[in-house]
């Protein structure tokens, strides 16, 4: 199936939902106009639908291979990513000082999104090395950032972040990994990390490795943590490529999905470097401080993985689609002649508007959330700069945590379509369904994502943001209230999508009181409610999108100039509200029986 | 990770649920008493833990490979079959006078959940082969029967059911395969069958296909299918085994998942055969009447794949809550001196409990089906018989959907559980993943189910079984609420699932209500919330057993002789109550909130 970028999607949310000519007024974005986006976004859909969708299947049926340390990415993979660095795709989001473009992270997320879309794991190594170039320009040194961020963007190296080891994965406190200083001001690291994705391959010349590590009078614990630079091959001092470092692919895992994208264990310091033995590293920031530095990376990564969901889920969507828009089987429900087309059924039918909605919900709240992050950069007022700050925060966790667990169902949702031949490898539905498994998993699961949305982004401020945003749903659904006696034929739509988010938001906000008031005195069933108050966060905000969305598309219709991309929108958006924004109500009965449920499970475990 | 048959719960279903003493007190099952049951059931489980379960990882890596028309199956698949043959499992619950041992589907329930957990892509075999018995016994000719049944129940043969072809999936309107008349009564058939699981494969000596074919003047459509016996050789007038027949393997398909099971490309009467061209094949039953008699062998195999679903369930569950005990990770949410297993954080308690809720919730309601299915073949008065054949066919759309679907949640939950291991192939989650995604796609996938649901088993007796289920189920409600005053600490608990289990019921009774109202005017409507109809009922009634349970369990409680299964029964029955029951909101008003959706959908497509 061909993939085509959703630009007419795109243009809508950044337009009608995400502000964009807002965020393009913002100071430091006086270069950049309304045109200038659009131009980006056609030349962005081009280059991943010609160069970087056809490659998906080969990587996924030709995974990367190791072979005595080196790796052999997929087929095609090297020559995709000498465009993808021809194109300067690599420096959109960043700071022209360096050569990157300095297009607002609302761009970046959308290009993000279409190449994601185009190939998952190809993807990847772009996205780790967006997290290295931000955790540079934020914490590096200036030697450190003009040393190492510009071959980044051009695309001649890439960076890799190297958190986990056997016995530390959401557990960072485990790390044991030791970095030991030497006299020349570097140190030697000697370990293990594992699950480093593209921790070795062949699309580059060099790879940055950020690395946790401790130092040997580090204190225990997450406390005692520190951040460095190891690169694959060390610099000379004109800044070229010098020595072999010790740090080496031990092996790739043999993984459920994104086969293309090879997933290392690597060794530090086990002895074969060209430099001596001890991978040479760079102390990023002051040591100990690495876990706090680590996070501004992970806030990128975890936005752009949540793009990932948003980008598979559209994949899953339109190969579905293509399927059951060809396939024929069955008599039309209000009769026919012959066999209709599968997507003519009223289940059909469901499943895709059940992954439509979904993905373009998700889309809409992930790309308002960049426009927050924009806001929060950028905005001249620095209170103005706080508060957008503080609502982007709030929402990375739910774009990161809903985009990808609802990837997993609409991938689902998408083998379904295709009923028997959505089982068959060939016809590619499966490979979503196996790729998108790691989305709420990487870059912290979705429980982790939850820990932080209830404890650092709900209860530190006391819900102060999660009520803001609750008021400004509701502003919205008295809009739609308002508008739904002079809506005409739509005002049923309008008044379905008032009722079912009015509900909603009496759900979220209940939820929120509830682990307000309860978070100290009964800690555990706060917790057990913590992914399901996630969910209804993100089900609720994303309907809310999907809310304004619709007030858009009515207003086009009525004045006559809608094309028919604003009716099935205004149709999604009635979907969204019927079909799931009821799921609210079961999230937030969840969360509110959590006492009852965490006693019971409680005295179960202590029966055995 | 050793899989235990869930023994216990098993036969807590039985006698608490499933009224195991009632079935066997009914006529034809004289020879059954309560302590073979036992027996049978420990046996059973020694059988699959030893024999069949360690060659499940086997199957998924080494699946079974087509070459030149023959099949070898995966790795010690062939002894493991000739264990379960000479073990009489096949016969389990088939007729005595044929070499069975005639004992209640609520037995073979048991069994075949065991054998599924302990290897799917196995299982498939016996499962197809029981359907093929199935439907001889009741259509096939007496000699039909004595020719082909015994061997099958002795495991020298084994059976398939031939339906789909290329452009006829779902829609078996659309076959194709021809069947001409010999002057010797017999059929050459021709034409190409596709999923055919184990149509072809080394494990037995003989394999009896099913075949749905058009006689040359058969109407068109549907009622103009008859269906066939297709031996693979044809049998010498003494029984042995003669001629090749002209049906052969072309392909295998590379699937999803149970790899171990082959699924064959089959061509009838590509001209090879020792008997000349065109397979030889034999008419089941009357002409055109075939697609009645395949829905014999579908029921039962329909109920058999929801039956899957569960044992899928229990495996990924029991992988699961392996791991989570032994996986030490983050400190403990009251405090640790160091890092604790991760079964003790909310999170991986709510995703284990919902897998188990899910899991147990199932299985008692198929097993409450199967004791419903034995009422219906055994009771005396043929009045009850009726009664609860009925509920069986209301249950059986319900079985194999609810089980199905909810075993893919339980699947995923399994590789979320495992974190970044669950997605590494090695660990072992990930085949559970890949295995369960088959499971809501054939046997009719859950959208056929809904249809069969909707149309059959709801508005044909305009809700009077589904009604009369209600019915029962505010009983349980009454119990509850009558209970809960006296149940001292487990009052809160009852008061829980009885509140939830009200809300429920009464969703289920709308939804009921409005599909009955709706289906003549609205069908569009109707039929958009035809799964979550299914799924809503599988929900409640699954819950209501799980209520039930809790009942059981907490006068075990009181009375002092409880054991530890009995505290996490009712712990699983609360958190069913409190964290999958307020799904049932959600269904329902998705369902009741149809006829909107509906219209802004049709809209939505005229407009492109």
């Amino acid at each position: 199936m061909n993939y085509r970028a959703p630009t007419q999607d795109i243009r809508f949310v950044f337009r009608e939902l995400a502000g964009l000519d807002d965020v393009l007024a913002l100071p430091g974005f006086e270069e950049v106009n309304s045109e200038l986006v659009d131009a980006v976004l056609e030349e962005n859909g081009r280059f991943v639908e010609q160069a970087v969708a056809p490659l998906n299947r080969a990587g996924d049926t030709t995974p990367a291979a190791w072979d005595d340390g080196k790796v052999r990415t997929s087929p095609g993979f090297q020559e995709a990513f000498r465009e993808f660095a021809a194109g300067g795709w690599q420096g959109l989001q960043h700071e022209p000082r360096w050569g990157g473009q300095g297009l607002p992270k609302l761009v970046a997320a959308a290009t993000g999104e279409n190449i994601n879309s185009a190939n998952l794991a190809f993807s990847l190594c772009p996205l780790l090395t967006d997290g290295v170039i931000e955790a540079l320009a934020m914490v590096g040194s200036q030697a450190q950032q003009d040393l190492y961020i510009p071959p980044m963007l051009e695309g001649r190296w890439t960076g890799t972040m190297n958190l986990t080891e056997p016995q530390a994965g959401s557990d960072l406190a485990l790390v044991q990994t030791r970095a030991v200083g030497q006299d020349d001001g570097s140190y030697r690291l000697s370990g293990q990390k594992i699950f480093i994705t593209y921790g070795e391959h062949d699309l580059a010349e060099n790879i940055v490795h950020l690395v946790l590590a401790r130092t040997p009078q580090a204190p225990a614990g997450v406390k005692g943590i520190s951040l460095f630079l190891v690169p694959k091959f060390l610099l000379n001092d004109d800044g070229t490529l010098g020595k072999r470092n010790d740090v080496w692919c031990a092996s790739l895992e043999h993984k459920l999905g994104i086969h293309g994208s090879p997933t290392a264990v690597l060794l530090y310091g086990s002895g074969q470097g060209e430099a001596g033995p001890g991978a040479v590293g760079y102390l990023i920031g002051e040591e100990n401080r690495g876990l706090e530095y680590m996070f501004i990376m992970m806030n990128a990564a975890r936005f752009a993985v949540g793009i990932q969901g948003i980008a598979l889920a559209e994949r899953a969507l339109q190969q579905a689609g293509a399927y059951a828009a060809e396939r024929l089987q069955g008599r039309a429900l209000e009769g026919s002649d012959g066999p209709v087309a599968i997507v003519h059924h009223p289940d059909v039918q469901r499943m895709l508007m059940t992954m439509r909605a979904l993905t373009e919900g998700a889309r809409a709240l992930a790309y308002v959330a960049a426009g927050e992050c924009d806001r929060a950069r950028h905005a001249a007022d620095p209170q103005a700069r706080a508060r957008h700050q503080a609502v982007y925060d709030f929402l990375v966790p739910v774009v990161k945590g809903f985009s990808t667990e609802s990837a997993v169902e609409v991938a689902s949702l998408g083998i379904q379509v295709h009923g028997g031949m959505g089982f068959i490898e060939e016809t590619g539905a499966a490979q979503y369904y196996r790729d998108a498994r790691i989305l709420p998993i990487y870059e912290g699961t979705t429980a982790i994502q939850a820990n932080d949305f209830v404890g650092r982004k709900t209860l530190r401020d006391a819900g102060a943001v999660a009520g803001a945003l609750a008021e400004q749903v509701r502003a919205t659904v008295a809009q739609l209230e308002a508008r739904q006696a002079e809506a005409g034929e739509h005002g049923a739509g309008l008044a379905l999508i008032a009722r079912r988010l009015a509900a909603a938001v009496e759900a979220y906000e209940q939820a929120v009181a509830y682990i307000v008031a309860h978070a100290r005195e009964d800690q555990r069933a706060v917790f057990l409610g913590s992914v399901p108050y996630l969910m209804l966060a993100g089900l609720t905000l994303a309907g809310w999108q999907m809310a304004r969305a619709a007030l858009a598309c009515v207003a086009r219709l009525q004045d006559g100039d809608a094309e028919p991309f604003h009716a099935r929108k205004l149709a999604t958006a009635v979907f969204y509200a019927a079909h799931l924004l009821p799921r609210a109500q079961a999230l937030s009965a969840s969360i509110l029986e959590g006492g009852v449920a965490a006693r019971y499970a409680r005295a179960a475990e202590n029966a055995e």
